[in-house]
């Protein structure tokens, strides 16, 4: 394929966009690859993993995910327990700022806000998170005393209305949601205290594992779409690992391969794995997944649209009105 | 500002995902923010230095920035040697390559390819190249002895006929291009068979430092806007500062701060020019220019379209029939 | 402070280099200052949170872990399921290569080899784990049968006699190690399916929060230093913030802040716990942590050795005759 | 080679440090490699092009440059402006300050100090070197009146008596400095109004092209030893290729590859230049230049002065009482 001199149109879309960049150059061509392969991992009905980090929750990137389990592009969610907590804290009515990397910390403390990169939380918010939380344990003690992770987290979605939380969608699709640290967050302090006034109150992480595992099958296509790195991406591929390796990767992170860190793996080692075909199978995107991940994937949905591979029941914005002004479901 | 949840609708444009990401977080805020500034310094008139470093003349975006010229964005580009020597030698028809960044370079090399990146460059461009720039040099001693580096890239400009051309465009619309360093590339080493045949032959860097310096004034509202780093940034901003500072700042860069270089200083450092009014004024995004630019850059120009402040006679891909369906010019 | 021309002389020390570093500039600054700080944390006597990735024990850092353990300067230690799988795969003899970031993994593949960026482990290490780790789980629940995280780990410890193991000084010095994503590795497996077997057995994540959580108190000096990000590093800065904040911090890490990720975040943010009081309790090194860990720590140690803060009965090396010409123990 | 446990002991040698991190992982084995490769270009007497960007001059690596060029380190010398305009501020004694990468633009400004990352230069030391470049201006004009860069160059350097000056010893020790855009600093405006004057006065950079491409031959073994990257790295690795090709190289670098960048290119296209041999001859260092190089370095000096391989003629600084207790020269 040759570099093609790129041009501006009026009224260009996404998709246009993303079709030009595949003949641009460095990352502009990975990601419009990464596009190509998330189209071709549904068209071969691949069972796909979809990770990420709280980060990206804690962005607006949080309702677009909750969007893609809508209309069928995950089959597994692998995430962090701050995506949890913040997902049900937007659920029950949080709103998070927009601020800036370089805000003065110690005046952020001083009126209560934490800070996570330039996104801004309210320390109240975690209060009203404590409320809920709480009820939502005791509900589901009553049921049974020892839960699996995926199990705990499915019950949250269904105690959930809000169309745009990531546990809600997931709950009603019959999504697991895999959270191998559940306690590595505020979540984790309101377990500790539940379980010291209900001591047979058991979280099993090991039996999620056999979740994991047994989700999928070595005959399975598997893909795992690994968006930022930590324990998120690591356990979607071993997952997939102890099933024989996946057939299709997508990684898109900031991270770099020299520091050997697993959020800069790239997906050339996926070849290891003895199951990836050719390089058509796999996409490393290096970049910020706020707006690499829309890119994409805006692109990829419009195509997956076209050949009617997207879940049909899912919200249609335009048609159906969801979308006022504001972006905001109705 | 509230984070707002991102979501998909069909056939989304580059500037509605671009209005969505100011609500998302992280580098989306300040790619949105980017947009905002460029659109402000052309509202405000500010003279504006495009900065551009040589491997993105090699990728796609060549093109585009020749287009932007076109439609009367820049009043000043500074860039690096190769980007001159690429844009000539697509502009005699030779045609780049996308390829891998992890190719097998012992095998490049035997094939005559050159790597930049995951672009790849035949060595047979350069004896096409040698040819056009042997002939162009006779052409511009015949006029006179002595050329400043602008005046020579506006006469090289002027000989070639492609559209996508930057130096064509720059000739075109009498935007000077500076390239401080006009011989670290293969150009450099014909400048100096050609001045071994000719020894009154001098290429006069130090005129054009007065014709970048005397390119604006105090008064007049200056912006800078530099994609990558090198000299190409630091010379539009020695450019602005030594008229007193400029008022905006957009900056694209791989780079980070950490390492004190040239490639990742930010534009809060911009605030130190004492010109810089307030925030609203300068973006920093972190990212891979081939996606971060075209999407900041789109969005601005079907802003500024709409508001007519985009060059009359430029050229309207749609209207007038220049895009073919491969997005190249007929 | 000011700049101070760097001057090499022969048989430099390497705590000389780190003192001449502190007036170099850039990164040189905050590695002299991380030294500063971790020197400050031990003289004032505060609690150490020591928190790594499991990338860190694949590499040669795993040695100098436990050296650290040995000689007093972590009070706890934070990681991943990966990073205890790999301490114990040395302990009971695997040894890893070093190999190449540009390796071919079609190739790694087929001869059974893993690649961890340039380092290399032997499917068959995985054999070996396997044989242990069965065996030490039927031992553990001959005791009892629902383990906290941490004490299992200790009881691993126990059973291990490699003095260079990470869990072998942790459990001999009492030093709990916490490792919120246990079931992230092999190690996950290998609980699943012992679990299969004995259903009564458990593996309680929820108290070892409260272990974590107990073992500071608001009224101790706390201090965490974090090498690389991920859930290791979100943990130790939970546990502390939930007892009133660390007084001390020290991250080292590749991530820049850009992005938004726990990898990325600095100790600015350290700031708005409202407990550290100036700058010189603080320090953010940017770059590969097996480089500058080792550097800043070296130094460190030298100078706690001179002032009588480190652990008696730890190994001299060198007086001792623990270390050989090969720098193996004896 | 297998990964070793790394262990502290009393008073290491940085020597011995890089020595044991060839055995620990990821960069630090890359950066073990890059002393290696150091000793091994000296060794076989291939002609080494220095290069680096005008931070590290800003920083205290310009001493080391210095001294480097005194014991007979590189044969040539590239950078940029910057380097040159602050080395002769330093070398007419000013100073500068070392300070935080979060300072206060605004603030600073209004005290006129300007920022370099974390370093601090302030604007009355611009007035000092104006006094002083006139002058200097002066006398070169009285001599001739068209000058390359490197014979302007050498010609400050011998107006010049401080030792640690990198142009100096350049001077001195007859060591070209090449700097491709000369114009590019504040030396640039004072060139500029130079030539107002003295309209027959030309700085000719086309000739130095010359100049540098006839410093080496076909013949010659050739390495290139890269800090960071723009021109400087880019016009060294120009010169050796039109040459043939360098048989060594070293890149030191913050960059990544995934750009396309000049500065994050690696040595592995080196091999595509046809003369690298194998990888023992070329290493890439991912990480900040004022720690990965003067660790390097000084391991490969120490090597080199046991095997009597610097020259004999250069400062000793323990023996001969060079160095203070501040580290400076008498």
């Amino acid at each position: 394929m040759k570099v093609k001199d790129f041009m501006w149109h009026e009224d260009m879309k996404v998709s246009e966009l993303v079709g030009d960049l595949s003949q641009v150059g460095f990352q502009s061509v990975e990601l419009a690859k990464a596009k190509d392969v998330i189209v071709k991992i549904k068209k071969n009905n691949a069972k796909v993993f979809l990770t990420f980090t709280s980060n990206m929750v804690t962005s607006g990137l949080r309702g677009f995910f909750a969007q893609l389990v809508e209309v069928g592009i995950p089959n597994f969610l692998v995430t962090t327990a701050g995506a949890i907590e913040e997902d049900i804290m937007k659920a029950i009515g949080e709103k998070f700022d927009i601020g800036s990397f370089d805000a003065d910390d110690v005046e952020l403390h001083e009126k209560g806000i934490n800070r996570v990169g330039n996104l801004m939380i309210n320390t109240e918010g975690y209060m009203k998170f404590e409320d809920w939380i709480v009820k939502a344990l005791e509900k589901c003690y009553e049921k049974k005393k020892r839960w699996s992770v995926s199990e705990l987290l499915k019950e949250f979605g269904l105690m959930l209305s809000d169309k745009s939380s990531i546990l809600y969608q997931a709950a009603k699709k019959d999504v697991p949601i895999f959270c191998p640290a559940i306690t590595d967050a505020g979540i984790g302090f309101h377990l500790y205290l539940f379980q010291q006034k209900h001591k047979d109150f058991i979280v099993d992480v090991v039996a999620d594992f056999g979740n994991i595992l047994l989700g999928t099958s070595f005959d399975d296509k598997k893909a795992v779409i690994a968006l930022g790195g930590s324990i998120s991406k690591h356990h979607a591929i071993l997952a997939t690992l102890l099933n024989g390796g996946a057939e299709y990767a997508v990684y898109m992170t900031t991270a770099h391969k020299s520091s050997g860190s697993m959020s800069g793996a790239t997906t050339q080692e996926a070849k290891s794995w003895g199951k990836v075909k050719d390089e058509s199978d796999i996409a490393t995107v290096n970049g910020d997944v706020t707006i690499m991940f829309p890119l994409a994937m805006i692109a990829a949905l419009d195509e997956l649209k076209r050949e009617n591979l997207l879940d049909e029941d899912y919200r249609l914005p335009k048609k159906e009105g969801f979308l006022t002004k504001e972006g905001l479901l109705k």
